[in-house]
C-alpha cells in the first residue's frame, strides 16, 4: 500500500503490554509481534515462525523470548532465533524474523517501519500533553474497517460534528457561525474555529459552572504527518477566566491494511480531573459517539468508495475540506519523496561506462 | 450486468416508505435511495452523497429533500443540492446524484432504470388486480441469494410444486396427471395445467365447503418481460359454480445484483375475504413455503451454478423447461434489441468521409 | 489442485449413511453425494442434478435412487436417471450423474477418485486394527480449514506434542530426550521415538496401575500414501510385562479443497476395552485437543501461509521434520508419475509421420 514508512505510528498503548503480553497487531500489511523483555523493555519482531509459519502470538513468552506454540523455537527481541529444543540444542542459521524499531513515549508505543535509521526526536514534541499528570486521561483503541485517510478526514473537517453528532456533542446554534481556518504551519496542517458568544454545547454545560451562559468555544485540530491529530477545544469565559475548561485530545490512525485501521485516541481536560464520576461519563460518551456514528459512517464510506483511492472518484470539494485537501498534499509530497529516495539508494551503479 | 432497462421493475411496495422514509435499494448494481417529497409523492436518487460518498440514507429526511448524515448537504428530489450549509450558502456546481423515475400504481413503486423516457402505460393492466378491493390481499418482501431468472424459473416451472412442496402446497394426485401447456401471447409467456376431478390439494382443503371432494384444478403462469409472474389458481366446482375459489398472485424479481434478487409477492383471494384468520394462516403459509423450501433450494442452484449464465453450463432439458425456455428467449431478444439500439444511439458520426 | 486420484481417500465412516441418508461431502473440490441402495451397500454419485443444478442431497432417498427435491428427477447409484416424472416418462438421453468407486472396508467408506479401475486391494491391510473387537474403539470427524498436508505434518512431527499439548498429552521430562527416527519402508514413512524410564503422561497416568511410576514409552507414527497416518503409543513396563497398555489410532485426512480438509480419526486401545468412563473421558480429550489446540494451530498456520505451497515459502527445516519431508518426497514422486502416465494416456498419436 502507498503510505509514509520511514516515520513514527503508534502501534499500541504501553498499558497494553503487560510482562507476559504477546500482542499481535498487522500494521502497513505486515504482521507484527509485541512484547516485552526481562527488563521491562517492549519489542516488535515479525509474527510468523520461519520454521512452519504458525503466528507466534499463540505461543509463550519466556524469559527475553517468545516460544513457538507449535514446536517450541524460541526468538529473542533481536529476531534470531535464541533456542531450538530440537536438533540437539544447535541453532538452524536462517531461522530469525524481521525485526521492527519501537519507541515508548508519552504513554504510548511508536513503531517505524521504514528501513531508514529511526529517529526518536521525530515524535513531535506537542504530543507530551498525553503523559501531562496535570491533567484527567481516558484513552481507547478502536478498529475500524476503513483505509487510515479516511479516519482522518473525519477529525480533519469537524463540520461532520454539526451534522453527525448533533445534539449530542454539538448544538443548532454552532451550525450558524461555523467559520473554520485552515492552513499549513511547515508540515502541520491547523485548522481552527472559533465561535464566541454561544450556549455552551454538548459535555460544556456539565464542565462550567451553571452560572455560565455564554461561552467563547474554540475547536483546533492539527495534522501531524502521517496520520496523528492534536485536537484541542473548549470554552473561554472572557469575563471570568478562571470559570473555562479545555479538553486537548490526541487521535492516532495507523494503517493495518489499505481498508482497515488501527484507532488510538487519548483524550485529556483540566476540569474535574480528580472525578472518576466525570471520568465516567466522558468515557462513556466517546466510546459511543466513536463506535455508534463515526466509525458506522466512515465504514459505509468505504463500503460505497471500494478499494481505491477517495480523490479517483473526484469528490465535490468543499471549502471546509481546505484542512483535508492540504492533509492529503503534505503527505503526497512526503511519500514520493521517500519513494524517489529509495529507489536512489537501490539504482544499480553504472559501472565503468560515462556515456549512461 | 446484462438485463432489460427501458422497463419497469418494482422497487417497492408503497407502503414501505413513509413521509419520513429514507429506503436503500441496489437495483441493477446501482445505488438507490426512494423517499418522499412533502406532498408525498415518492422519488429515486443516487444514495451515494458527491461529496465524500456517505450513503445518503444514513442521513436525515428533511421537507422536500435528505439530508447527508456526514455534513449535511442536500438532495431534492430533481437529484440537486437544494442546501450547502457550508461555503457561506453557495452550491458547488457538481453536487448532483442521479434520479430515477418512479412509478406509484397498484400499490407498488415501480422504478425505471433506463435512459429513455419512463411511460407509465408499459406497466400491464394485468396487474390492476392488486388494488381490487373485492379481493383480500397478503404481499411481502424477500432478500434471495440467487440471479433473478432463477427465481423466474422457479415459478415458470411448476412442477417443482409437486417436489419441493410436496403435501404443503400439493396432493400426491396431482404428480399423475400434470400436463402444462405453454405458448407464447405477443411477449407473454403463459403456462397453464388444469387438472379435472382431483381432491382439492393443500391450502384448498380449508378454502371450500366441507362436501366438496372433487374439483376442477388450474394453476396458471403469466411471465411479462422483464420478470414479472401472474399465478391465477384455484378450484372449480362443475357441479355447482358458487362453490369454486380462486387466488391470483403476483411476484415481481427485481435484480439487486448478478446474483441476488429482491423478490415482491402479492397474494390475493376472492374467498374467505374478511377473515383475519384466513389471512393470518395463509401469509404463514406463504412466507414458510418460500423462506423453508424456494429460497433454500434456490440459492443453494445458485451457489452450484456459480456467476455464469445457467444455459452455458448446458443444463438437460425437459418438456417442462418449455416455459423457461421460451421466457430466455423473448427476454434475450428484448435485450439485444434495447443494447443495439443503444449502439446505434451512441454511434459516433463519420464526419467527411464517404469511403468509410 | 495437485493430489494423487487414483488412490482411496476414506470419505466417510461406515456408521455415518444409514439407510435413507444423503450425504453430501466436497472431495477434491468435486460435489459427492453418499447414499445406500435398497440393499444396504453405499455409492456415490455426482452432487449436481443435470436438470438446473439443484444439490441432490436437498432431495430424498427412494428405493434404489435419489429424487431430486426440486423437480424429482431419479438417479440410481450407476449414475443414470432411473426416472423422469415428466416428459410422459420418457428418460432425457443426457441426464446423468458423475459416478465415484467406492469401498466399504475396516469401518470407513473409502472413495476412488481417479479414472483407472479402484482396486480394492491396496487399501492397506494394516488399518485392519480399526475393526478389532478386541480393542476398545472411539472415532469422529472434524472439518479443518487447512489444507489437507498441513493435517499430515501435524502428526508427522510428533514434537509438537511438547509444546501444543504440553501438560495435557506430555510431561516436561519429554522434553529432554525426544529421538525421533524417520525412515522410509517402502512408501511408507515410519517415524519412531522410545522414551524409555520416564513417567506416565497425560492420559496414561490413569491407563496404568498405580504403582507403576516408570515405563519405556513409546510413539510411533507411519504414513500411508496419500494422507492416512497410523499411530501406535503406549508404555511397556520391562519389569512386569503384563502391566503395559497400548493405544494405536489411525488419521485419515481427505482433501475437501486446495485449503479444507476432511479428518477423520479413529482411536483403539487395549486397556480398560469395556469401560463406558475410559471411552468417554478419553472420546472428551481428543475432541478437546483437536479442536481447542491441534485445529486452531494448524487453522493459523493457513491464514499465514495462504493459497501457495508450503515450500514454496522456504520453511526453516529442522531435524525433526525428515519425516514431513520424506513424506513430501514420495508424494510428489507418485503425484508426477500418475499425471506423466495420465498425459501419456491422452497423447494424440501422431499419424502417418515418422518426421516427428
Ligand atoms: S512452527 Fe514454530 S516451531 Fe514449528
Ligand atoms: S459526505 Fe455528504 S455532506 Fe459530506
Ligand atoms: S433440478 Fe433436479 S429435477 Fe430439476
Amino acid at each position: 500500500m502507498r503510505a509514509l514508512r520511514n516515520t513514527w505510528y503508534v502501534a499500541a498503548w504501553q498499558d497494553e503490554i503487560g510482562p507476559d503480553t504477546l500482542l499481535a497487531r498487522t500494521i502497513l500489511n505486515e504482521d507484527v509481534l509485541m512484547f516485552r523483555d526481562g527488563s521491562g523493555r517492549a519489542a516488535a519482531i515479525g509474527n510468523r515462525c520461519p520454521h512452519r509459519f504458525a503466528p507466534l502470538h499463540l505461543g509463550r513468552h519466556v524469559g527475553n523470548a517468545v516460544q513457538c506454540g507449535y514446536h517450541g523455537l524460541e526468538f529473542g527481541t533481536n529476531g534470531l532465533c535464541s533456542r531450538n529444543p530440537h536438533d540437539s540444542g544447535s541453532n538452524p542459521p536462517k531461522a530469525s524474523v524481521p525485526t521492527y524499531q519501537l519507541a515508548e513515549r508519552f504513554g504510548a508505543i511508536w513503531i517505524w517501519m521504514g528501513d531508514e535509521p529511526a529517529d526518536e526526536k521525530r515524535i513531535p514534541d506537542e504530543f507530551a500533553f498525553l503523559a501531562d499528570d496535570k491533567r484527567a486521561h481516558i484513552q481507547g483503541y478502536i478498529h475500524v474497517n476503513a483505509n487510515y485517510l479516511l479516519t482522518v478526514d473525519n477529525l480533519m473537517d469537524l463540520s461532520h460534528a454539526l451534522y453527525l453528532h448533533a445534539g449530542v456533542l454539538t448544538n443548532a446554534e454552532q451550525r450558524d457561525n461555523f467559520v473554520p481556518q485552515a492552513r499549513l504551519v511547515g508540515d502541520v496542517v491547523a485548522c481552527e474555529r472559533e465561535q464566541p458568544g454561544i450556549a455552551p454545547p454538548g459535555q460544556w454545560v456539565e464542565a462550567l459552572p451553571p452560572e455560565v451562559t455564554k461561552v467563547d468555544f474554540y475547536s483546533h485540530v492539527y495534522w501531524h504527518a502521517p496520520s496523528a491529530v492534536i485536537h484541542p477545544f473548549g470554552c473561554r469565559v472572557p469575563e471570568n477566566p478562571d470559570a473555562g475548561a479545555s479538553a486537548m485530545s490526541a487521535h492516532f490512525f495507523t494503517p493495518e491494511t489499505e481498508t482497515t485501521t488501527h484507532y488510538f485516541y487519548h483524550n485529556t481536560r483540566d476540569y474535574q480531573v480528580d472525578s472518576a464520576e466525570t471520568n465516567a461519563k466522558i468515557s462513556e460518551l466517546l466510546e459511543r459517539v466513536f463506535t455508534t456514528q463515526d466509525v458506522p459512517m466512515i465504514e459505509a464510506q468505504q463500503q460505497v468508495i471500494g478499494n481505491v483511492d477517495l480523490m479517483s472518484l473526484h469528490p465535490v470539494v468543499l471549502q471546509t475540506d481546505r484542512a483535508t485537501v492540504l492533509m492529503r498534499r503534505v503527505l503526497n509530497k512526503l511519500i514520493t519523496k521517500e519513494q524517489s529516495a529509495s529507489a536512489t539508494a537501490n539504482q544499480p551503479v553504472a559501472a565503468g561506462s560515462d556515456s549512461q
